[in-house]
């Protein structure tokens, strides 16, 4: 066997990370953790650090976070990120971090030539166009760590590039998939929180909820696959089967299937162009029986089409979709926002948004923290209108 | 553009044949036919001639067979198909002809080292170690042109061979898919020639419906493509949209999907790895908006055990069923056999059959001559029991 593929895990405390540890776990003889960063969870990442002795480890919010009893060097700042995101022996980036802190770590790992495995969203979304040039400049590799992206990328292989017509991202259509407009006005976030299909985190889970979810992922996969606007779509598949589908220029499609189980497309961003055994139960055809599609309803989700427009409008336009949606998810979770206040935010911070076309990454981080301002105003603004 | 591929059509004037000459009028600029051949048909080939002005042409069954006023080169004997076959400027070899009479000119173009885009389904049932072995020294690729076996082909691109666990062909099930023992006792050829998908030959269109032909498909993937028969299944989908689909060791799966329509399949056999554009309207995922999948009843559908069984003891038993099949077959559209007879007399013939472990090519068409022999004493049977 070949020597393991080394990698190191920035975010390794969060969904991703903890399930491409799991990952590790499985595959203890093709991978070896060398590297783990976290933002908080200091226990966890402790646990973390003694199961898997990396060489270093980070927390970025404590400055002098140690672990006195361990081997490994430890790390308590955020520069810390972009040392372990470009360690010398790391062969593999998994980019995990949450938000706007994880830019300059993957920048960094970028021009360190590491491969990518990409599971910040947010890197993409907010700056789709600095990534993808300096990941082309440094002829590096962005693997797609989203199911979604996952499967278009699968479908892709061995399929010249220009024989590709459409990419067809599927969604669940969430827990209000079939409820109307009234209904919605009443929607709790407990009642947002219970996603059909998939087990993740709140914000994620509200973002598949009003849809916005997968207008970052039409953007998301704009920059990956380098496919225009006019040639992604979105349709609605309940059972979250199929997992995403390419139409070729030949008439034909190929779509990715399996047991919603991120540690697949995790699995597949690590072995990459091999595949490896995995002891998860397949997904059986036969069960549920019946894969359904509709055309998602933009009325209902207005997110989904807000992300589409800005992903076409360009610039700063989706970082500042994305830090908007952001804060109004957090202030719906905290029931100081309602369901449509949620996106009348999202639609009023791009309403007022000064675009920056081909933003440099000081224009992107000063168009984040404007945006989030703008939208906290705006749901203050909404809840004194709800209170009086 | 590239220089053009020249094409050797054989079994022009069959319905993969005139469908391969319908791709060849849609890519004018990137396909050239310099050779024709077809059985019997003389006045469509003499049509095909005069529009694709190929090189060379023959009518393998009319040995006198002449075109004075083309400048077509023309032979009206078998041997000529060899000759076709393996006619120097072509670049693939469209082997369409149906039954035994195509095996010498396959392996003669097989040993001329053309690319092979295969629609003769018989050859790999009946011989399809032989024709294997032969592929594998000259190190000649098989392209399969059956819309199945492309779609496992098309999810196979990129993947490493050790990769895959599980081949998954699709059957919609035929017009008899939803009826009852007692109904298909009186099944009529009429009704068994309604398919609810594919417009396709006769003989196909009965192995659709008692599923003989999934259960070849089954035996062609296994040669094709070299995997275990216990790692090949057969599920029902009745709307035929998924084509097929193929099971990785990592738990993901891939699947092609399509509009129903042979030139597809017939297409990327001819542009691999390229895909060329096409007019045709793609799938249109929302419309019929429900994929069922079912497992096959064996014991309705009896046919598709047997080849399965057949595949699996190799040798000549797949010649044996293959021939059993084709006669009985015949019987049955000629209102000589009822439908369960059909299936009784390739269980006898499977039965009866003194089976040749790894058979040389004679010992094929001895079997196949044998078995045919043996299935048409057995209709003779059954059709006096059933007048006495």
């Amino acid at each position: 066997m070949d020597k393991p593929i080394r990698l190191a895990v920035l975010g390794s405390t969060g969904s991703i990370g903890r399930q491409t540890l799991d990952v590790v776990r499985e595959q203890p003889e093709r991978l070896k953790v060398v590297a783990l960063a976290a933002r908080s969870n200091a226990a966890l990442l402790e646990a973390q650090v003694r199961e898997f002795a990396p060489e270093v480890a980070c927390l970025s919010s404590q400055p002098h976070w140690k672990m006195p009893d361990s081997r490994t060097r430890c790390w308590g700042d955020n520069a810390a990120l972009t040392e372990l995101a470009t360690y010398p022996s790391v062969d593999i980036v998994v980019a995990a971090t949450s938000g706007s802190d994880g830019f300059r770590p993957l920048l960094a790992a970028i021009g360190a030539r590491k491969a990518i495995a990409l599971a910040n969203k947010e890197a993409l979304v907010m700056a789709g166009a600095l990534v993808r040039r300096a990941a082309d400049q440094a002829g590096v590799q962005l693997r797609p760590v989203d199911s979604e992206h996952s499967a278009l990328w699968q479908c892709l292989q061995g399929e010249p590039p220009d024989a590709v017509s459409t990419l067809i991202l599927t969604a669940s259509g969430g827990p209000f998939r079939e409820w109307s407009r009234e209904q919605l006005d009443t929607a709790t976030p407990a009642q947002a929180l219970r996603h059909p299909v998939w087990a993740m985190g709140n914000k994620i889970t509200i973002d598949s909820a009003t849809l916005m979810n997968k207008g970052l992922e039409v953007i998301e996969a704009h920059w990956l696959f380098g496919v225009p606007y006019d040639h992604i779509e979105v349709t609605i598949h309940p059972q979250g089967a199929i997992h995403s589908l390419v139409k070729f220029r030949d008439g034909s499609m190929k779509a990715q299937l399996g047991t919603p189980d991120m540690r697949t497309p995790i699995r597949y961003a690590l072995s990459w162009p091999d595949r490896w055994p995995s002891a998860l139960p397949p997904l059986d055809l036969q069960h549920p029986g019946a894969f359904n599609f509709y055309p998602p309803d933009v009325d209902r989700f207005p997110c989904l089409g807000f992300a589409q427009w800005a992903g076409r409008e360009g610039g700063t336009y989706p970082t500042a979709l994305c830090a908007a949606d952001e804060v109004a998810v957090a202030a719906f979770l905290a029931g100081r926002l309602s369901w449509s206040g949620l996106s009348r935010v999202v639609q009023s911070v791009l309403d007022r948004h000064h675009n920056v076309a081909d933003p440099a990454l000081d224009d992107v981080l000063e168009a984040d923290r404007d945006s989030r301002r703008v939208a906290a105003e705006l749901v203050e603004q909404l809840t004194l209108e709800k209170v009086h």
